[in-house]
């Protein structure tokens, strides 16, 4: 790959030249705000590189997946950027990532949140699994005993979350209790509902894999009268704009979005304009931001 | 304009026939859930209509929105859509719409929730006019007399809901107080302090056009120890995740987002497909949504 002047005429770049100048997105759903927030600083980035963005939601199913990045490839773009960490397989089938290798062969595929090891594949990752271990060792710190985990897919980054929680409890010499892994959808109403459903499941704090389901347990606790923090202390994830908006105001993991997105683009310019070799997985550490839905 | 068939190469389709089944979308903040929402719903029906989308994230100033737009026709676009009603222009300049006209002399111009009169340009806008009227005079009818209106924007929606507002207030034989008419930013925390400087300003109710001013609003009653609705009522708009999240739950206006969106593709495909004469403005009721910051 070598760097191209920037031509205005559609044609004759995709005809004369190697570079179209256009990098394909994918997101599962750009309406989920994780993901409309990498799209926009991806798409800012981009811009003032120069290079145009084609946009495609695949939702989240694998055979919607696959077809969508066949699609974008037959767009001769420059490159192809997959955000979110569905599309780095579900763990259940190993294949599950082979359509990424295989696009990858004809264009650099980069990942945002997502990890799948093969040639020109180039994944910026925020680091889950130690974020998850921490916040759950500080609850059982602070004496919690049964902390539930919230999560709503098997996704790479959910798995990593899931795994960081097991390690933490299994340090403290606590079980690990499949009972306190609860699976839910991404949407504050439904996991109230679905909460309030399981009468006899005891918990004293919560750790959720996103600020929408962290709010659908506050939610939960106002109803049944639960005062939070005191008797419940809740850590959501993703820093969204929920977690200020809700009331008491959630303490959430900042993911690092903004990083992840700017050492994408970093590395893509290098490797598409300099034919630079860039590393293949960056692992980005995450923060804690306190709010009032924890005494730490 | 003729309907083509579907060709998968991108060169073929750009030098051999009239389309290049591509739509360019342009919207100020993609990580503006409204925005977010609104290119989710045109790439879901555009792509199950054959169709790409090249998407920019223009800003809110007159000349990124003039440059973004000449960057997009360069493309060779089927149609550009514009979303958001910054792109009609603040009223100020009655010259700042000219750059939309002169667009559509090139390809046909879609504007979600903004009115441009022109050749060959198409408007789909919620009648938020009527909406914010309604609310207003439910209040005036629950012996509500210090009706704040917060807004951030001159832009086309902004100015119908200020209208909608000024007309409810007149028929009710109220002043139309400029003190009352408070500009802020669409942030929770920003109006929440700004409100909190205002040590003289009393209100008794707030008609926000947008749910994150509504909840900025909601956090100042919260952080002043008054009640909502009891002491102070407010509505917001757009019904979006805040609206659900927050504490109490949002009265909103839906601003029928969906709606608008499936009107814009069928027209487009009506025109583009089968050249029908559509109308260049279709406008749509909006509803409110009762929840709990309302006594009504």
């Amino acid at each position: 790959m070598r760097e191209n002047e920037y031509t205005p005429n559609v044609f004759a770049r995709g005809l004369g030249l190697d570079s179209m100048k256009t990098v394909g997105i994918i997101c599962p759903n750009i309406s989920d705000h994780y993901m409309a927030r990498a799209v926009a600083y991806l798409e800012e980035s981009l811009h003032e590189n120069g290079y145009d963005c084609i946009l495609g939601c695949s939702g989240y199913k694998q055979e919607e997946r696959e077809s969508y990045v066949k699609l974008m490839l037959s767009k001769r773009i420059d490159t192809l950027v997959l955000v979110g960490s569905s599309y780095a397989g579900s763990s259940r089938n190993e294949f599950d990532t082979d359509y990424i290798r295989e696009a990858a062969e004809t264009t650099p595929v980069f990942m945002i949140n997502g990890r799948v090891d093969g040639k020109n594949v180039y994944c910026a990752c925020a680091d889950d699994y130690h974020a998850t271990y921490e916040v759950t060792t500080k609850l059982i710190k602070r004496g919690k005993k049964k902390i539930l985990f919230m999560y709503d897919s098997d996704s790479f980054s959910a798995r990593q979350k899931m795994a960081g929680y097991d390690a933490a409890l299994s340090e403290a010499g606590y079980p690990v209790r499949g009972d306190l892994k609860f699976k839910t959808k991404n949407n504050i109403e439904y996991t109230r509902d679905l909460l309030l459903t399981y009468k006899n499941l005891e918990f004293d704090s919560v750790v959720a894999t996103d600020d929408g389901i962290a709010v659908g347990a506050l939610k939960y606790a106002k109803v049944k009268g639960i005062s939070v923090p005191e008797e419940l202390s809740i850590i959501g994830y993703n820093d969204s704009i929920l977690a200020v908006g809700c009331e008491p105001e959630l303490t959430s993991i900042d993911s690092k979005l903004a990083v992840l997105c700017k050492t994408t683009i970093d590395h893509m310019i290098r490797l598409l304009g300099k034919g630079e070799e860039i590393e293949p997985y960056v692992c980005v550490p995450c923060n804690v931001v306190k709010r009032c839905t924890t005494d730490f």
